[in-house]
């Protein structure tokens, strides 16, 4: 008998995620806080429950994908979830991208009841997940995984076993890390140009040429010098996965330095009320903290 | 009647770089400070010089590839250098990486004799040197570069006017700040990775196919997994290049606290006896800085 789905979280990740499993004729049973997210769904053939507990009893496999580590935990272990409605057997993916130490205590908690849980962070954004070509970097069994696998060859296409109960987020915080180092590193550059009285565009394509090469560079290289900064990756998101990144630091004794700098450059677009923006806008942080200067 | 051309610094660089100007069958004038430096250029048929001076009296074109600031304003301006032998309508091509404002300040000292000046900073190491495909970053004048641009096509493949004088350096110093803050964000990532318990071969792999990827994480993050430290380019230099960074942020009055982040790391690494090793082997200071764990 084919899987029984269920996806809690409909927002502009959730919904398009949800509607690549319902188009490929999966049972699915869906959940948002929002009574307006369930419209999309239900018109595409879904059902929809009344609590994330009907989700969890109605589904052999139940998706999350919400906002931050605290939406995570009160879905699935809170009043009325998953944990309430989950039978043996069942596997939970969360999607989200959240705390990897979080992630493992839920993990273990479920395990209590039978339940197995895969870590599924993706990368790739709203258009991925339209496209379904999301990259989903997978922390949990690989029996789990190779269960679940069938569902997120719907969602993404690079899709990676990176390791045990975690390891899915872990290497979603390494992915923040190395785009917000070289997020900061080009916008420095640009703007060291800039200062200089040398133009930054063709600084930017000698640099495309050699050892400096990015995609960071190829494409939000350009967008800083164009001043545009439509997400794209949300600074108030990155701002939220740095923040996972640093405690995570914290909790095991390490230090990275550079991502502190990055993170600061996100506080100050944020705390200016521009956390809309890509985050590529911190060239904009970057341009202000130095006064006013010729382009 | 073609160029008779100077080439002054014959080192690791230098050598391989003179070796193809010479083998287009250009008529080459050395000089070098250790002698034994002009035995491979002397036995390809290049004329020995005695001293800078003697080199910018025979030569329409005088190269200069040396380490730093204070080589290049000596041999150019100082006792016996080339301002003491060049004729007015010669160009002095300086290839070295140096400071942006003293390359400003030499170049004027040389207009005033009717000299031209380009800065020509390289990079693609000594690889790139001995099979004549440096990338070339040129700033002065459009004319100076249309007339020395063939024998920059005698030593490097990506050759680009950038600006005004200077501007080849500044380019350089933003190729530099982008491949640091690039090497402190893979570092960084794969100690998270591996302290918290994940594979980061695999976190490597699975960044490499999202917004996380580039050439530094391509092929420095292998070095890093692998502990494999050969240069490539060596932290020594990154140090100074650094430093010129640096230095020239505070004289136009900006900030690069990403840029000084990576420069810390590389003054650990030079600090501990290990500035002959690739820069990429700042990751070892970003391991052993955490304290020994398990791989």
């Amino acid at each position: 008998m084919p899987d029984k789905l269920g996806f809690i979280g409909l927002g502009i990740m959730g919904r398009p995620m949800a509607l690549n499993l319902r188009r490929s004729g999966a049972e699915l049973f869906v959940f948002a806080r929002r009574a307006e997210s369930l419209v999309p769904l239900t018109a595409a053939g879904a059902i929809a429950c009344a609590s994330p507990a009907d989700v969890g009893y109605q589904a052999d496999i139940v998706f999350t994908m919400v906002s931050d580590t605290s939406d995570v935990e009160q879905l699935l272990l809170g009043s009325s979830g998953v944990i309430e409605g989950v039978r043996p057997g069942a596997v939970v993916v969360d999607m989200s991208t959240i705390s990897p130490a979080a992630t493992r205590r839920i993990a273990a908690r479920l395990g209590e009841l039978g339940v197995e849980m895969l870590d599924a962070p993706v990368s790739g954004g709203e258009r991925g997940a339209i496209d379904g070509t999301l990259s989903i970097m997978v922390g949990g069994s690989p029996e789990a995984f190779e269960r679940v696998r069938p569902w997120f060859e719907r969602m993404g296409r690079g899709i990676l076993h990176i390791g045990e109960s975690g390891a899915g987020q872990v290497c979603k915080a390494c992915n923040q890390v190395v785009i917000g180092h070289t997020l900061a590193g080009v916008g420095e550059a640009l703007l060291l140009a800039r200062a200089s009285g040398v133009d930054p565009a063709r600084v930017r394509e000698a640099l495309l040429g050699g050892f400096a090469q990015s995609r960071v560079l190829e494409v939000h290289g350009r967008r800083m010098l164009q001043g545009d900064y439509a997400p794209g990756f949300k600074a108030s998101l990155h701002q939220k996965d740095m923040r996972i990144v640093l405690e995570t630091a914290a909790q095991i004794g390490i230090a990275l330095p550079g991502a502190a700098v990055f993170a600061q450059y996100v506080n100050a677009l944020v705390g200016r009320g521009l956390g809309e923006l890509d985050s590529a806008a911190i060239h904009q942080v970057q341009i202000d903290m130095c006064g006013p200067r010729e382009p």
